[in-house]
């Protein structure tokens, strides 16, 4: 398979915060772009580039050889896919399905077989790295699938990302991307407690950090959150909304194993908490909210 | 105040892994050093390298400028510094006495006073950075009381550490440090289950590591603990059971001023639950035994 720009054409599904800069790296890259997204008035800016928008993903889906979503939960990851005028029945054999959504690892194994059944080639590919990765092309990649369909994707990875590996067979990336983000969630509570600490203690907390950012406590929480934690700038890197989201899938995929993860399902009530205070438009950091 | 090594003898009181390494760093700096340990042969090491065994606290205390304390629990502490046969009451009007050990806040509040109603000068000195720290003379070294007195120690904090910072007052180097701990509390149960969560779903732990290690999820214990945790290395860096202490001082010290700090609560139930189960002398990292 060669995706070379001049001979590909990438339908992208989802051009919000995140997918409208990563479909503007492509499109950048040379390649066609063919966009769908549920709010029209979010692609316009993408297609004031030069994107194509699709009225429907069933139109979208039939002229792309490549098809990358980026979307908000697993249900609209499986209704975009799996249903009747979704991807799978309407993209024509040999196209590549790229979810980059975060999203259930059991959902892109489910994902992949149906693909396959329609001779359609899936991966899922999950990111880390927020809106400034997105912005910068700097987001790291987590791939499951097969090796041959991730090194051919590989040239597109590449406009979005760096550290972009495959991690297993289908679901994998999806894995890895819990794994990510389970041990952000326990984390993130202990450094708003140690901030919190900190200030109720009277102590200077940019010091504190002078002292702690760079021993055994160090982090890129507290070495990039924690300084916006103390200014009280929640404004969002990364949303409550969606993080609770991810937590929601981890602890189910945990739970799946026979994992448990007390720490994780500590996090998760803790930022329920805040969502219910009125928060889930914050940054993550706005977990501090809680502590003084 | 001038602490010059040619006229500056340095008292050193408790000498185990963590102690033995910093005395030596002072000895190997030219001071005078007199030691005395609860274990006499753990202080058989700095002897054969020149330093002078003392048969008693007061007999060291009244020997020294400057006398360091690198002990166990803040019982400890408190009984060498304000028993009758202690430090406080031996010492000469003038003397310095810097207490490293990690310790009550309100502890070294009240060794400061008492200190300073008997014309002694006091600090509370924590560091952080391990036996790898101590030994590499790189420990952080977080410190609370006068400024004039930590300028004046600071020729031998430079021996020991590195990122050697005044927080403020009496107490405050120990606040800051009980800030460390509450960082890494929960932070590393949240790296544990990360970790159980990676093998448990069948993922390449080292791959994972690859992928999430240099981003929002990435952290000094991840970096470093993680790979051991990955090969079932739990030999101590940091002991469980000092952990434990610190975490109690932390929880004790946050109740005081109204903190709740439900991660840390967590992470300590979790690791006393280690400890009855036996591993109170391994690593921090063994933590990832409960999940597994």
């Amino acid at each position: 398979m060669d995706i070379a720009p001049q001979r590909t054409v990438v339908g992208f599904i989802g051009t919000g915060v995140m997918g409208g800069s990563m479909a503007g790296h492509i499109l950048d890259a040379g390649y066609q772009v063919h966009v769908y997204t549920r709010t029209r008035s979010k692609a316009d800016a993408i297609c004031k580039k030069g994107a194509v928008w699709e009225e429907t993903i069933a139109s979208l889906a039939v002229k792309c050889h490549l098809v990358i979503t980026m979307v908000g939960l697993p249900a609209d990851v499986e209704s975009i896919y799996l249903q009747q005028d979704g991807i799978i029945e309407n993209a024509l054999p040999g196209t590549i399905l790229v979810d980059m959504t975060t999203s259930s690892p059991v959902l892109a194994v489910k994902i992949y077989e149906s693909a396959a059944r329609h001779s359609l080639h899936a991966l899922d590919a999950p990111v880390s790295g927020g809106d400034i990765g997105a912005r910068d092309a700097t987001l790291s990649i987590m791939a499951g699938g097969d090796r041959a369909i991730f090194d051919a994707v590989m040239p597109v990875f590449e406009v979005m990302g760096k550290n972009i590996l495959l991690q297993g067979g289908a679901g994998c990336g999806q894995h890895t991307k819990m794994a990510n983000q389970i041990a952000i969630a326990a984390g993130m509570v202990g450094i708003c407690e140690s901030l919190a600490y900190t200030v109720k203690s009277g102590l200077d907390p940019e010091s504190v950090l002078k002292s702690i950012g760079s021993g055994a406590a160090g982090s890129w929480t507290l070495n990039n959150l924690g300084p916006r934690i103390i200014k009280g700038d929640f404004a969002p890197g990364f949303y409550v909304k969606h993080f609770i989201k991810d937590m929601g899938i981890a602890i189910e995929s945990a739970k799946e194993m026979g994992l448990e993860t007390p720490g994780l399902v500590l996090a998760k009530s803790l930022y329920d908490k805040l969502a219910e205070n009125g928060y889930e438009y914050d940054g993550t950091q706005a977990l501090y909210r809680l502590f003084i």
